[in-house]
Formats: C-alpha cells, sequence, structure tokens
C-alpha cells in the first residue's frame, strides 16, 4: 500500500497552486455564474499548463496520464475554488481519439489548448430519461443524405459548442442506435436555453433538430453501436463528477475551518464549542472518505480492476457527502454563507444539480447495488 | 383528542384557497424572488382577508385570532406556494399593540390592510450573532435628544422599512439594553443590502447609524427591559418559520407526486419504483410530524401550555424536516426540478437560509435541548 | 384541535401509574427476559384492571374503548418499563368476537382476566416470508374431518398457546385461503423453538403440523376469505407496535435524561455538554413525533377517517426512531446502558426485532409509500 | 499510490483463510459467547501462526511487523467472522517491551504462543469516566512496600487476567500519576464480574483493591508518567477497533449478500428489488471507507504521518459505519437474523458496545474535531 503522490503528481499540484494563486479568480468565477458564462479565460489558461489533453496519448501531443493523476489535478483545482465541471475538453478528447475518423479527429483536436469548448454528447429526450427505450430522435437516409429529427433536453454545454454528439434510431428500424458528430450552426438546429440553479458557468439547452441535413461522414463512431459507444464514457463522466464534488467539499471545509477559528461568539472562537468540533470530525471523515475512494477506483481503472459498479458509486457517494460537507460548512459560515454570494453556496447549488444530471442518484444506486450482488451469486 | 379544524377555520382555509387559485400567483412570485422585490400586491390581498391583523384583538379591528387558526392559515397559504416568510406584519402588529405607546400604535396600526412593509428588529451585529454579550451599538442621551452609533448586520426587510427597532446598548452603562422605534428617513442612516441565496422577496442589509437624533418619544417598550422584549418575539417568530417551511414542503411533495403518478420512465410512471416510494413514505411522515408538531405547539401556546423549548424545537425539526422533503421531490422532479426556476428550486434556497436565519439550527438545538433536561432536574 | 385527555382517560393514566409503582417490576421483567418466559403474573394484573378486554363490547364485559384510549394505556405502560409487546389479548379478543363461531368466543372469553396468552395467527412459512403467493400448508377435507399439513416458522407465542389461527390453503383448489382455529394439543403438531434476539418473554417457534385432524366446526372466519381477515388486523397489529416502540423509547429516555443531569464528568454533570443536549433536542423531536403520529392515526381510525398507509407508516416510523431513541439514552448512561441487563438494553433488542416481525421496515414503507401516491392519482 | 497488497501480506490472508476453513468456528464462537468464555483454544491457533507476537522485534521473536499488515490480518479475521476483539495480545506485547523492565518483559512474553490473556489496562472509574480529574484510586508507600487502595470499573478482561496495570495517583499528592503491573492472585483484590450487552467472549468486572500490597519492583513505566503512559497505548487501541470492526461489517455483509441473491419472495430473489439493492450499495459504499481509512492510517503510521486525530476518527467512523452495515445486512436476513443466534446479531450487539468501550462515540467526536481545527489555526 502506498498512498503518496509520485513527484510528477507533485510537480503538478505546484503548478496548479501557482495558477490559482495568480489572481482572485473566484471573483472572475462569481461573474460568469451570475451571468451564466463559460470561464474561457480561465481554462484556457488550464490548457496552457496542458491540463485539457493530459488524457491524450504522446502522439497527439498529450501527457497519456492515468486517472490518478487525472483525479490528483481535479482534487487540487476544485480544492482552489476552480469550477472544474466545465472542463469537458478531457472525456471529449478522450472519445474522438478512441471513436473518431481522422477528419473529425482533425477538427477536434484543432481545440486543444484554445480553452474553448468542443462538444458535448446528446442523449436525453423530454419522454425518456437517462432511458434509451423512449427515445425518438431519429435518422432518415434520403439521396445519399443523412436527416435528423427529434428533440433532445437537458444538454449540458449546448448553447455554445460547435459540435453536438447526438444519440439517434434508424427511423426504419429503431433497435439500431447511432450517434453523430452534429455541426451545431447547420440549418434546421434550434435551441431553447434552460436557466439552471447549479453548474451556471456551463449552458443546458432543449434542442430541437428539424430535417437537419447531415453528411454520412458525420457518423460517429460506428452505426448501431451508437448505445454501446456513449455507455463507455458514462464511467469517465461519473468518475470527474465526483473528483469534482470532492475538490469543492475540500474547498468548502478549508474556508470553514478558517473561519471557526477565527469568530468570537460567546467569547470564544466558535471551533471551541462541540456542536461545530463534530462538524469539523464528521467533514475530516466525508473529505477521507472521498479522496481515498477516487483515488483507489482511479488505481483499480488504472491497473485494469475496475468493478462495473465502481464510478456509479462513487457518483453517488460523492455527489452526496460533497453536498453534505458543504452544508455544514455554509452552517459554520452562517450569515456569510448564505449572503454576498460567497464561494460555498455555489457549491451548494452546483452540487444539488449534480445529483440529477450525469445520471440521478437512483440510477447510481441501483447500478452499483447489482454489481455488488453479482459478485456474490 | 380532536384534530379536527373548527368551522371559523375551514372558511378560512376556503378563502385562501379561492385567493390562490385567483390567478397564477407563482409567476408573480417567481419574478418577485429573481427581481428581490416584496410581493406587496400579494400581500395586500392577503390583508384584503384580514389575514395582517388576524392576531389583533377585536378593538382594533383584528379577529382576536389563537396560534391554531394561525397555523392553518401559514400551512395552507404555503401549501399553495405563498412566500408566507415576508408576513412580518403578523408579529409586528402583536408586538406593538403590547408593548407601543399610543402614538406609535397609532403609527404603526396605519399599515393594517395595506400590504405594506413596517418594521423588523434589528439585533444582530458583525462581532456578536445572536448573542448580546458582543454588542456595541449605543444610544447616548445629550441636551434632550437621543444618539445612536453602531452597525447591525443581516438585517432582515430593512432596505425598505418605514421604521427598525434597534437593540442597544446606553453608551455610559453598557448592562442597559434599550430598544428604539427608529424612522428609518431620519440622517444618518446608511443600508448597504446584501444579495441572499434564498427568502429574496424581503431584503437584507448592513445598517449604519452615525449620530441618528431620536426623541425620548422613540424609545421602545421599557427601558433596560430591550433584552428581555427581544426574546418574548423569539418564540413567535420560530413558530411562524416552522409553519412557513411545513407549508412550502407540502406543496412541494404535491408537486413531486402528480409528477410521479405521470411521468413515465421505461414503461412505467416512475411512482411505481420502489425508490420512488420509499421517497414518499418519507416525506409523508415528515410531513405529518411537522404538521402534529406545529398544532400541538399552538395548541400549548392557546392554553397556556407551552415549554420554553418548543418553539426552538419546531424551527430546528421543521426547518430541517422541509427541506428534506423538498430535497426529495427535487430528486422525483428530476431536471425540470433544477431548471427553469420550478418553485421548489426556490422553496430549497429559502429552506437554507432558514437554517440560519432567526437563530441558527445549533442555538435552536441547545435552547431545546436544555428545556429538556431542565424538565428532569 | 384539541391535545388534551380526557378524565377517564386521565384516570387509566392513574391506575397504570399505581399498578407499576406497586413493586419493582424491571427485576420480574428482566427475569422473565433471561429465561424466555411470558410475564403471566403482571399480564394479570393488567387484566384486574380492565385491560385485557378494553377493546370489548360492553356486552362482552368490556369498556368498549376507542384507539385513542387504547393509545394512552399502550404509551403509558410503555413509559414505566411494561413488555407491552405480549399483550396479543386486545387484538384476539378483538378478533373473536367480529370473526368467531358462538363456541369459538365462548372458548376464548374464557381467557378474560386470566392475564393467560390465548392465540396468535400462523401465516409466514419459511418460504413466503410475509406474502401469501408461496405458502404451502394446506387443508384437505377427507371423511367429514378436516386434515392440515404443512410447516409455519417465526410464529410468535407458539409455544405456550392453547389456539393457533393458522392461514391454509385448500389442497385442491390452492387460490382458495382459509383459517383455522387450532387446539393446540392435537396429535400431529410440534414446534421447534427459536432463540430470538429480542422480545423474549414472548415464544417463537417453527410449528410442523402433520395430518393434523380438525373439524368444520374449527373452520374460523369465513372458508376463502382468511386473507382478507388476516389482513384486517395487520392494521390493529401495526398500530400496536407503534404505540409499543414509543412507550419504551420515552422510557429509555427518561431514564436518560435523569442520569445526565447526575452524572459528573469533568466536573460538570453530562447534561451541561452540547453533544448531550443535542441528543436531547433529538430524542425530544422524535418522542413528540412518534405520540402525535399515534393519536392522530387513533383519532382518524375512531372517526372512520384512517388511511390505508397509516398504521404501516407508524410501524415503520415508530419502531425506528424509537429504536434511535433507546440508542441515544443507551449513549448516554455508557458503561451502565450495556452492562447489568439494563432495561433500555432490552428495549434496544426488542426494537431490533420489531423492525422484522409483524411485517419489516421494507413491507411498511412501500404499503405507504404507494398509499400516499394514489391520493394524488 | 498502490492499493494492492505485499506478497507477504497475501500469504498471511491464505493462512488465516485456511485455519478457519479448518473447523465450523462459528459454532465455537458462539458456545463461547453464550457462556461468556475467552476462545483460548482459537487464540492459540492464532498465535502457532505467530499473530500474537506479530507486532514483536524479531529479536524477541516478532515479526516487527507494521500496522498495515496488522489491518489486512484483524480485516481477514474478521471477515471470516472471528471475535478479533478479544486479541488484547498485540497491544499488550508491544507495551511491555516498550515500557517494562527487565523482569516484567519476560514475564509477559512467557505468554507469547500460548493464546491466554496477560493484562489488560485499567484506568476508569465510577465517578471519572475517561477522564482523570476524578479518580481516586491511590498508591501509598509504607516500610518500603506499596499499597494500593481504590476501584475501577468496566475493567474489560479482568476476570481472568493474570496481570492488570492499575493506573493510581500517589496518594500523598494526587497530580502524580502512576501506574502497576498487578498479580491479580494478590490478596485484598476482589472482582465482581459485569453482564455485557456484547463483547461476550471477554470478561468485564468491577475490581476493588484493597490495601494490595505491591513492590517497587512492579511499578509500571515511570513514576509520574503513568498517564501520559497511557495515551500512547489508546491510539492503537482504537485503530484495532476500527479494524474489527470493519471486518465484522464484511463479514455480515457477505452473509446477507449471499443470502439475498438465493431467498426468494414474491416469485424473484429479494436482490432483485431496489430497496435490496439500495442496502447493498449503501453496505459496500462503507465497507469501501471503512477499508479506506484503516489502510491509509496504518500507512500514515508506518511512515511516521499519523495525525492525532486520525485513530479516533476511524473508531468512531467505523464502530458507527459496520453497525449501519450489519444492521443492513440482519434486514436482509429478515427472520434467520434475529433468531437461532445468527452471527450478525452477535456482531451487532458487540457493535453496540464498542459505541461506548475504549472511548465513547462522544470522546471521539470531539478529540478528532479538535484536532482537524487545530490544523487550520
Amino acid at each position: 500500500m502506498d498512498f503518496s503522490l509520485t513527484e510528477d503528481q507533485q510537480l503538478m499540484v505546484q503548478a496548479i497552486r501557482e495558477l490559482m494563486a495568480r489572481e482572485s479568480w473566484d471573483q472572475y468565477f462569481q461573474e460568469c455564474d451570475d451571468t451564466h458564462t463559460y470561464p474561457e479565460r480561465f481554462v484556457a489558461e488550464l490548457a496552457a499548463l496542458g491540463i485539457d489533453s493530459m488524457m491524450l496519448p504522446e502522439n497527439h501531443g498529450g501527457m497519456d496520464a492515468d486517472w490518478v493523476t487525472l483525479a490528483v489535478v481535479w482534487a487540487e483545482l476544485g480544492r482552489l475554488g476552480a469550477p472544474t465541471y466545465v472542463l469537458y475538453q478531457l472525456p471529449t478528447l478522450d472519445t474522438i481519439v478512441r471513436e473518431g475518423t481522422e477528419e473529425q479527429i482533425e477538427k477536434v483536436l484543432a481545440y486543444v489548448g484554445t480553452g474553448k469548448q468542443i462538444w458535448n454528447a446528446a442523449m436525453t429526450e423530454p419522454g425518456a430519461g437517462s432511458s434509451l427505450s423512449g427515445m425518438t430522435t431519429t435518422y432518415t437516409r434520403r439521396n445519399g443524405k443523412v436527416y435528423l429529427n427529434g428533440q433532445k433536453t437537458f444538454i449540458t454545454s449546448s448553447a455554445h459548442v460547435p459540435y453536438l454528439v447526438v444519440m439517434t434510431r434508424d427511423a426504419d428500424n429503431p433497435d439500431v442506435f447511432t450517434e453523430w458528430l452534429v455541426d451545431m450552426t447547420l440549418p434546421g438546429i434550434s435551441k431553447a436555453p434552460l436557466d439552471k440553479l447549479g453548474l451556471r458557468m456551463d449552458s443546458c439547452c432543449e434542442v430541437y433538430f428539424d430535417n437537419v441535413e447531415l453528411e454520412e461522414k458525420d457518423l460517429f463512431g460506428t452505426e448501431g453501436k451508437g448505445f454501446a459507444r456513449g455507455v463507455v464514457d458514462f464511467d469517465m463522466e461519473r468518475f470527474l463528477v465526483a473528483a469534482c464534488d470532492y475538490g469543492w467539499a475540500h474547498c468548502a471545509f478549508e474556508d470553514a475551518a478558517k473561519y471557526a477559528n477565527q469568530r468570537v461568539q460567546g467569547g470564544e472562537t466558535i471551533g471551541r464549542y462541540q456542536l461545530i468540533q463534530e462538524k469539523f470530525c464528521n467533514m475530516q471523515i466525508k473529505l477521507t472518505n472521498m479522496r481515498n475512494m477516487i483515488f483507489e477506483i482511479a488505481w483499480k481503472f488504472d491497473n485494469g480492476l475496475m468493478g462495473r459498479g465502481d464510478c456509479s458509486m462513487a457518483k453517488y457517494y460523492c455527489t452526496n457527502a460533497a453536498a453534505e460537507v458543504v452544508d455544514d460548512a455554509i452552517q459554520v459560515l452562517g450569515g456569510i454563507g448564505v449572503t454576498g454570494n460567497h464561494r460555498v453556496a455555489r457549491f451548494w447549488r452546483d452540487l444539488r444539480v449534480e445529483r440529477i444530471s450525469g445520471g440521478t442518484d437512483e440510477m447510481m444506486i441501483l447500478t452499483a447495488g447489482r454489481a455488488v450482488l453479482k459478485e456474490y451469486r
């Protein structure tokens, strides 16, 4: 057993600390959140450190980083208050190299280092939730072209990404699920942005496809394998959510700990009261559990040992444990935690959304619970 | 034992239902919340039903209503989505009749029926939290006048009320706590509004007093009895918070129940799944507990039996139980619960603030816990 | 609304207090628990107060008591440490008058006032849990007689009752569920007692029926209506469990409160510490909730308003809340709570079993949750 | 990061599995538990594997094992149902080598490999709980001898150990705390055994010292340093408790998982129901958290990085999380979990006692919470 970081990982942490100390980023994040703006300037700085492409193979200019290193980076960024949830560059780049055509890869990798949003996958539909059976968006081949029709809902990032990977069914054969890499400037696409309770630096829209004309070369992955392709990315997405959430909880905890040692009430710093000490014991327990769970799963992935329920379990546990830690931190901060747009209140809203987006708590519970039971059959 | 409503109480419920059905109030509430605006038009309608003055003695034009009836009204308004937290008219009118001079009573009762905000009490200070020992706002007598100096923080409603009841210490004798009914248009008063996570239809400010000149007749209650006076109102305030919170929880629960019976996922309405049924069982338990706790305490108050920890217990339990019910409702509603400013998300933010304002959870726990133990000494 | 007791109910409480103060019953209960003995001497004393027959109609010598009064009695007995769970006389007598033949009624009512156990219903089977679909105990008619064959499991009281009401299926027509009032001295019946974690003053056996010969007159209720009959009793049984559990929680709470005010640790009574005060606040909340829930449901039953999920909700909530209160009480009592057979440890074991017997937590959750959702369809 | 076991650790696990598979130990444990008997035959078998002396330096015949290895052993023994809580040999031997005189070391090491109990420390007193301020057991020097007087309470293992390390105060100078290695056969010592709710394979007594005559050479450690000495052992004791508790939770979880995959209810194995899947998800989360917390703390200790609140946090978290896992397992097992002395019921009783003995939950919370806050001062 070894719980220490490698030297390279420590250097990464150091680089992140320097970046985050360079300016008062929190004010920028607060403005982005208030105005529902993607923090491109910040992501570009991360890209300058190579963080957007860290998972890319070295021959594509990446670091070929493992999941443990990924978790180290996410945890430290979060601890310092960064909105890591906007970083869809990572799964996007990971996927394109694995699934894309040469032309598609080229188009996407052009975004490396820019800090710009690239794409997101569009799966959820109004009548279908996260399940596929009720999906009604279709593609139809006609005269050498492909036509998309349907509606997607709650599509993260969709207001501004140049591409969307859209899950569809063959209009003539509904059992065939196929994805398309759709250029969002095409005619026939319209979007209705949704106001969100949290995760406001990223957009969320209803997206409508009305006879959107595509070419065959826009097919993404393998025809009929769309669902299987999408599922592969679920685990990484859930893992990243867990790592984001842990980071923010750590950040809120540190804000609260400093405050509890300074704020005087009834002649004592509030940290001297048992009810406050109890909160810090419980926060520490949850931070310890989240951190270890994330790193153990990362290590398992890196060593080919990851279980099928692991990432679902981590998303469920970390989102909820992080929400509890942040809730405790708000309570310690009292009035200043719920006024003046303190970042703990932002994390708290963000975490509420995390329990639904990217797979609800309930889906995570069932996925993880079934995986556990399967091992004892 | 009898858990039924009187005929008069049922008529009250009926009147509220008619008022709430008259228009789509929720849109109005949402706009008020977005723009941090007090919903005066709505409160005026409640006043037209006599709700603002229901606790006033009949000789002052009120209904002389008891707490059970008060709870019935609050619960029904909340169930139908009303922001009952803005109704500070009730404790205000209750207090002025008990504590005010004839002139003060006249000034305040002039607001009956208008729907306008009247006053709030200003106790909390930056270095003092809810305790008195660290309070530094003072009054000084000089040449027949009284001068206020100091700063209050997190003062609810303070942006727009015409009066503020300000707790101060005698500058020459800090053990003497005295309240003043301060006209907010006086020179020397300045306010810095605070952005809040919830309860946004009411304002919240830092309030600064710089040599504010008062007359002796502005003294509120009895000199030196300010603290005791303020404490009397705590119980009613905590009780009202509990009743508000129960109402919203009921509202969110009904929104979720209707949705769960309609929303299809995987070929079934989601209400057919065990994890959803479990949520409804737990929501029902908490609603039952909140309702009974509130009505029992109201009945105890009306019969002179209320215990000293009862309202603290109710504020603590109901705020947290309501937050849990609303959280479950959001989870049932899924994506629509966290987008588009659904009212459940508003309740959820409101309830988070309730756990701090008007006395933190921790203060409630200690007050209630000590009262319990005292009975067994 | 009225939360007070009637004069008659107060007299009942007074009579119970006198009985319980008459001797040190706890030592007797502890011996009965250690030796798995039914506390017949104690139940006979209750019978002398008319408690065993309180629900019987007046023409059968009862008090025709309502559920509120029943709850008052159960709550006070529990508060004073009595093992109310052994009192199956009440549902038994209630049922026999409703369902029995004249001969059966006579046989059963002969036990009124004796304190002896009379019967219990035998439903659960090894392969069937609380569901009926897997039930395999059958009855077969042959030569004017009826023959029972099969096995029941976890049958409470079965070691010593003179009768057992056994649920069976017609061997020739498995859709027909019929109950029989079986004399336990008949040949072909054997029993294997099970050691239990709690509720040890009552027995629990596997019961085997090997060609047990009955008469037609032993049929209980209506042929083919056995299941419906059994279900009627479920609600009362669940209600009684809830009332038992509330009583013990109250008892444990009072033991702990007295101790916390006396026990000195670090120079202060432990009741002065915040973590202990927090426990008492939480215990008080749960006691308040349990009491109100039980009395409200009783009042609803007495007024024909009871909902179909109410008793399931009460069993689930009260068993779990009581277990939490008792757990807190043990923690307050520390070493003395877990040594020397303190009654709080007995309650704690009893409550653990309550969460399974008489319908598991999970069944209660689903029954209550579905009933809630049904109201919003 | 590396979460794998070394080859040596894997061999250890293998040896334990073989030992545990050699016979049906659970029946033996059950008998020992029923009869309050120390399982000497089992501990002797462990000793034959060198487990009792694994922490001893190699020059004393030990393995000089680190804490990670210790945790590996404890976790595996627990997973297979062993009552690891009786193994006080380990801290005893660790302490004697560090603190004992040559003669004392010789006396104690004579027990290596025998499986017999050796000693326990006796700190707690009736009026003093785990604090020292109220301690009244004294030592007095007279005519070259030392005389002990006083009473200790809740002293684990004290019924049968040949020695007890007794914490005392200098009768003439109460600020001087000194420990003595007391031969339990000396005149003046009497013991009153206490019945315990759990941990019944080990004894627990009140111990009375009435002018017990000792020699100077019986002094243990350094005069006046008794308290500091005792505190050193607290961390190891708390760590061992955490490791025991994790193991039993794992055992109960596996029993429940196998059962849930076999037990049919309503035509399905119960593992197909969402409420059961939810339990397994939650159990898995807690097992993951406990395991990682224990191994991380062990690794920190082995690398000189352990924090002062770590072991308290682990005792608190693991005892409670394990109790919750075992509680879930009982619920899955249903009737068989609470009858017939199933081992899950034994673990459940054992864990309840663990939350009090060896330092209450509340002490752990405060110790851990304060340690956390200290790091942010």
